[in-house]
């Protein structure tokens, strides 16, 4: 039967991987905006660690994981090097990449309603932090370019985590153990986000839906 | 007499309404930059609310009352899908909506400072977190869409929500009922800010300066 | 022996004398944004508290020493305002301001440090907070405005942050008087900041590397 410890040990091998892929994303924004190594390495960091760290602000988990050791920052600095030293083959690399951040975005969004839930955040609150876990480092990212945020604007995304942190949720309240849970919740994200890449489903905007009428 | 129940349920009562009336804000930028129906309700939950979590995290309030429940979370994405649903309409709503949302900046100015004499900050800073709750959702917005904050530049905006702020901090000093000093603050605050509207109010700006001078 | 008291009376002082440069920054960019008076103070405030404002949420000091009481509030404004009224001097003072700046990423650096060490965070995360402390409030500016933060993107400037904190780190290991190791930490950073400002330095970026392998 799951423990505290398994599900600690859980969480922070979620949280490590998720934070790799999200940091890899962050660099290949910086080395695109042409930022210096410097620059690449905070964007790889903030990508991989802002939608965790977020969460832990707003649940009261202070100082955030993240900042408590040094294996996040670690991987994030890694992601961040490794990305610049070889930026020329990440065109080449844009579909493997794509699979990765659904994978993150999968692991983020359960291990976020795990911790969420840990803290005693309300069951409708807590699939809310996990899906901040899974998108607020790529909002940050996309902030820090100067950008409006791809989550706002681009294919089935948020959505697809909300609905694996749905599922944490659902477990948690069945009690059923969170290992399950965890996994048809990551499971079911990286489908939702797997498929929406390949089939280009996207939600409405405004004008869409003026021009379906109009 | 005023208790401190009552006084509870006014702050959530004027929190609910501010929040709703900036919500439509945000989902109006949303509509405008072309989100999809996601980040419209994104934007609607930031601009409703990211003021108060601001100011909530500020001051130790963990986790912040927005998260708490389903009450802000609910009238933040209904204003989101009405405002997204009714788009068409928003050009000729402009003008109730700038009442709305001078409205909204009195209650929230109001509510956080109450908020932030709660729990004990100075009289000299209580008004600052009263007026960051007023902007820090609209801020918020503007940064999201990669805008520079419009209270930043425009029109008579933060320093109506400061004035009706600074009437509850004096009436908590002067020992006045809060829900007289709340009731005149927010008064006040939205009669400057209808004025700077229809007047034209606004602060100088520095290159304003130097054609006076000039 | 320095005692507690003596260090608290040396991170106030650190404190202010840099939020006083760190404002001048912010209100000159408010003023070249052409924001009005209030967006210029508030720009002031937020370059010289944001880093020290979210270094405290980070470790969890609230409310926010910026925030405990006047003089960080006061120092800004006076500095909003003096900047504002100055403004057609600014270009004239872009060299004292440069160095002025240096003093401040000098002071913050190394009383960000000292204060994550005395709120137990590990050595290794100690500077990093250090250089959050010293680079954040820039940061936060340059979003404001909706600029790319110029310190992922310009000469060698966390990176003399993070050498001076550290300094800071590697005296509280060795034991050495906080006093010393502070005045070390922070000469070093502003040697380092002006060496990079006089002679050009600055960290490569991926396409300079492009061009070195091409």
């Amino acid at each position: 039967m799951p423990n505290s410890e398994t599900i600690q040990t859980l969480l922070l091998v979620l949280d490590l991987a998720g934070t790799t892929v999200f940091a890899i994303s962050g660099a290949a924004a910086g080395v695109k905006y042409r930022l210096d190594i410097f620059g690449v390495c905070v964007l790889a960091f903030v990508a991989g660690n802002a939608g965790g760290v977020t969460r832990d602000l707003l649940i009261g988990a202070v100082p955030p994981a993240a900042l408590q050791g040094w294996p996040h920052l670690a991987v994030s600095i890694l992601a961040g090097i490794a990305t610049f030293s070889s930026y020329r083959y990440l065109e080449r690399l844009k579909a493997p990449i794509l699979i990765f951040d659904a994978l993150g975005l999968a692991l983020c969004a359960v291990s976020g309603t795990q911790k969420a839930l840990a803290f005693g955040l309300q069951p409708v609150m807590a699939p809310l932090l996990g899906m901040l876990t899974g998108i607020g480092g790529g909002m940050l990212r996309d902030v820090l370019v100067s950008e409006i945020p791809m989550v706002l604007r681009a294919d089935l995304y948020a959505l697809a985590a909300l609905a694996g942190a749905a599922v944490v949720v659902a477990g948690h309240l069945a009690g059923v153990p969170p290992s399950i849970t965890t996994g048809a919740g990551a499971a079911l994200c990286f489908a939702l986000r797997m498929a929406a890449i390949r089939r280009g489903w996207s939600l409405p905007t405004a004008a869409a839906v003026d021009a379906d009428r109009g």
